[in-house]
């Protein structure tokens, strides 16, 4: 892992900045064999896409992604593949007022204290558009780890949380929020709404499942599977916090009540609970891996706030115009991504090791 | 970050198991020129290191660190430095029961599933006893970063906090429990020798912040200041949650609620709050980076728990003998250690990038 | 280095085949704030262009490179740069003799063994063609050093070598060889032109020179300057061989006759020879950084070789249509980028390790 | 590959000086369940061992290694395995000498060049004891590839090369030079005797073939196994040039005199010739992989010559004392160890990327 690469022996690269002409990854390390093409990776990009309800920001882009390398009759051939998704809206509004003036949750003033400017325009690299190359990428990933099921859903919008009793996992594919449970979607419609309306914007907590991850998977003790999805999410834009298994919570119980028992099984050892969120030690056990991820508020809202501008003095800024009123809502692609990622990368170093086939 | 190295261009490698002849790190790419000696890494490890109170585990580890390389005339020659530290106190006790069954909680089960068979004998490499070779390594650290001042401390232990309003720094170094809140430890005491005396275990939270980062660390996009934060935070032993700012609390948070505005000040920019914990983008603002993370409660607890025997056969466990009954309190040093490796390979990265000398 | 990505803290990785849509690059961890744009690229890759002259394949490729990412308002803004060049020509010619014979010489049966398949379309992924996206690569590292002159001719064509004495680096770019010496340069015409016209094909060695190289530059002692760049010559289409300073020709001398002597000067030290290359223990002493590498004859033939299928039936092939008849020759700007990039990477690691500005 | 470490995915780093406590290397990735103890080890280092011989230089090291992690019960954990080998014979001589002026040859000044000073004893960091921790590694590498044989000797040393005529693997066990013609050994006696009585040294060249190299091992395009061997090679203490199959012979020859023809064998495809040294594209053929190394002549030498001191100031410096005649003998070990490790990483990384078991 080392500035815009991710991964050990499955890696991928991203390039691209939100008004250049185009964005992209360049996956490597990908095993040979494995029937690949656009339609593989579209429907992901779609989920991720902006512009698809009123929930999200109104930026119109079909992210339609190529693949340029790597694929040869179909099928991948265990060279780079590279990925290409152009900008198409990039409207051309002016942005003097971001140039002049720090946005406050941005990452404007670090990247300016770091590199001495910066592309202003949409955020430039730090822009929220760089997670379609990730969401790109993980498409690739699912495709070497078909035994795993990954699942992610927003769990709370601004403090709001579902009711685990309501829990369909059908339900998620069925609102504008990824909302596991039909009464929450619901409430997230006005308060979303609301939040819009004002200007302002909404944190949210992203829940994720990995099921079939077989036990065995993980590196210790530097590239532990946690270790690496704790990466992989708080590298994600606005992501904030994250856990695996009971994670906080976990901090506030007695030993007996955090063990997660085992007895025999038809098919192997049976766990009575899931405390560990399937990892141990960094390495998978056979359970599912649960994780959290909590994602900040928008930082672009209508409010004026104190800021400052490149030369240092006192400024005010206020951000008009297309923005997601809760970043985390579109997270949950994203977060499905960067786990499938991991976990297509801790299978790959999982088999250097201690063998096992491709799968 | 692979395997057993952490870091990107100042890296750490460790290596040893509980009840081997030793355990060590070797810490190569460190600057040329820097004083060090093992006085400069022992006091650390005497923070971490068990039996110094009744709230800890009774294993008797001096923890006496020798340099084997890459110190000459008392300074770095900028070759690896190559740190040991022999196990003293290997318990010729009977690892039998270990032997037979897997310890919930423990990665017994996970190693064998993943290497076929392992070292059992007080964990084996999977055993706390690692985290000395990183507060050695973190000792190292700090002498790259004398800029920076890193301050950790147990801020709850089962779901007790301590009062904000309480907070003294001073404090921290005067109770056995790293904690800065007088009325909290005396709570802690009796918290703790209860958990103790009935054989089970707390889990805790640790807060961390370093203050003297300046804006410009981190390195966007997959080697995130945040991003190798939480890696390094959430592969510690025993940790489950790891959070930067304000965390899973800033997804309940409205925008302008989270924002964290400027000002001009006499020495460059000033925030008016630090929702973010001192990171935008991956990079360091200038402010204190903090961070909290969560630590479950020790697994080996006497209540005996349910599990299966490496051939699969039903089998009870319960851990007696030393143990810590809050894993948490001796992660304080671990989590500085860990905060301290990340800071100084950024710092070495950004000279790499963006120029910068020594200092 | 790993699979498809070259470098430490200056990385690139490339990606493409022979016939696919495009090839590219993706330069990352370039130092914020360096004049770039496609004119400071362009002129090296025209220098490795094809069909510019008979002594090279008549495939013709325009190579324009295009900047999608990395570069704003004419400067680099320390995010990745990403590079491509469109494959204009790519001969809709019948492929089937390649697809149903290993050609010899070639990476043809190696590629099969190791992925199951293969991309057989004027090679593919293994085609000389990607050194074009080295050589953009390289043309963005030597903006990183622009205190370093890198030079490389042809020293030798199928054991014609140049006279030293009539060394002339002003010749390099009078004639299609990148010879040095007049005379040579008018034997290889006949010699590469006989060579061509029977179908046969001529080894060469490159020689190349780097002055203006810091001492100090080089990381002991696995990413050492001189190992380095033997990989990364070593990885070059068609080279077999790479020696440094008098390389071989040291293997059959005394000490004395090897030694480098020192004294002082008016700029500090001098030396009264450099059979070392300029490296000692893998660091740059300051001297001219010299370096030869040998290329073996194409191995695209037109007499017919033995063969088998890759069902495993005896075969015979020989290869028709366009190829170079010494691919030495366009080895010379591609030799130049891989120690650029090899330099750009060692000047940042010294950087990060031993301080020091961009410059 | 960086810094103190080599290797990708069975890497190792090593530590220490001449003159230090000790010296060690730290193996991460091995494959676990491997047989292994401190006798798989041992014959390796008293193959490199000094004092064997008046050939060598009369330091007297056992070089006793240890295993201090990564064994249980015999057999490997996966987990680090910690080498560890004492100094015993660090002559308390005097080196204000050394440290008063710097050696040509060496890389005094190199290092004080890049790290402001060093540990000018014996020459610290640089020294070639330092290749005992390879060949220790190597060892451990050795395992991991039992089906590969590994055979190197000397080829030729001063210029004064064997008769191939006379080619006896048996017979390179028999003499001190590693030199499997016995003819050559006895003129060999005579020529480095009388080297080392005049207080000269000889350059050597060191071949090595490794058998049993599955075809397919090898990433292109930036861990080529070429390119990772002529890495490891030139990384070497004293190396000057890396050739893999005919090298720079290859540049003198003609396409269909380089060709190496294949033909349906019994068991697979069958090459009549091997003019590439087993590599194609970077890819392992199936054939024995084979590669040349030219190591300069010793740079300690009595005859005085000309240098600087750390100041500035001109000097004379002659080196007394132990020191190798000839130091491309004892690099034979070495040679063999380094490709160890490469093949043993590359056939980790095939398994991780193309499936496959350990083997």
């Amino acid at each position: 892992m080392s500035f815009n690469t991710f991964g050990h022996v499955f890696r991928f690269t991203t390039w691209g900045e939100s008004h250049g002409p185009a964005i992209g990854a360049v996956v490597d390390g990908c095993p040979p064999g494995i029937p690949l093409s656009e339609t593989d990776i579209q429907p992901w990009l779609d989920q991720r896409r902006p512009g698809t309800s009123r929930f999200t920001t109104q930026r119109q882009e079909p992210d339609q992604v190529r693949i340029l390398s790597g694929v040869f009759e179909g099928r991948t051939t265990g060279t780079p593949i590279s990925l290409m998704i152009e900008n198409v809206d990039q409207r051309s509004k002016d942005y003097s007022e971001v140039a002049k003036a720090y946005r406050p949750g941005h990452a404007d003033y670090a990247y300016d204290a770091k590199y001495g400017f910066r592309d202003y325009r949409g955020g430039g690299r730090s822009s929220a558009r760089e997670t379609a190359s990730r969401v790109a990428a993980g498409a690739v990933a699912r495709c070497v780890i078909p035994e795993v099921t990954i699942t992610a859903w927003v769990e709370a919008i601004g403090g709001d949380a579902i009711d685990p009793a309501n829990f369909d996992v059908a339900e998620i594919g069925r609102n504008p929020f990824f909302c596991p449970d039909a009464q929450a979607a619901a409430r997230w419609e006005t308060l979303v709404d609301a939040a819009r309306k004002s200007g302002s914007s909404l944190g949210a907590i992203v829940a994720c499942a990995a099921t079939g991850v077989p036990a065995g998977w993980g590196a210790p003790l530097y590239a532990k599977l946690d270790a690496e999805l704790a990466a992989a999410c708080m590298g994600i834009n606005a992501v904030k916090g994250v856990e695996i298994g009971d994670g906080f919570g976990a901090a506030t119980l007695r030993g007996e009540d955090n063990a997660d028992p085992m007895r025999p099984g038809a098919d192997g050892p049976e766990f009575l609970a899931n405390h560990a969120g399937g990892i141990a030690g960094g390495i998978a056990t056979g359970q599912p891996v649960t994780l959290r991820v909590a994602f900040k508020p928008t930082s672009s809202i209508l409010t004026p706030v104190a800021t400052i501008s490149p030369t240092g003095e006192a400024a005010e800024i206020a951000t008009r115009g297309r923005h997601d009123p809760c970043v985390g809502i579109r997270g949950v692609p994203v977060v499905e991504a960067m786990v499938a990622l991991v976990l297509a990368d801790q299978k790959l170093l999982h088999h250097a090791q201690c063998g096992g086939g491709i799968g």
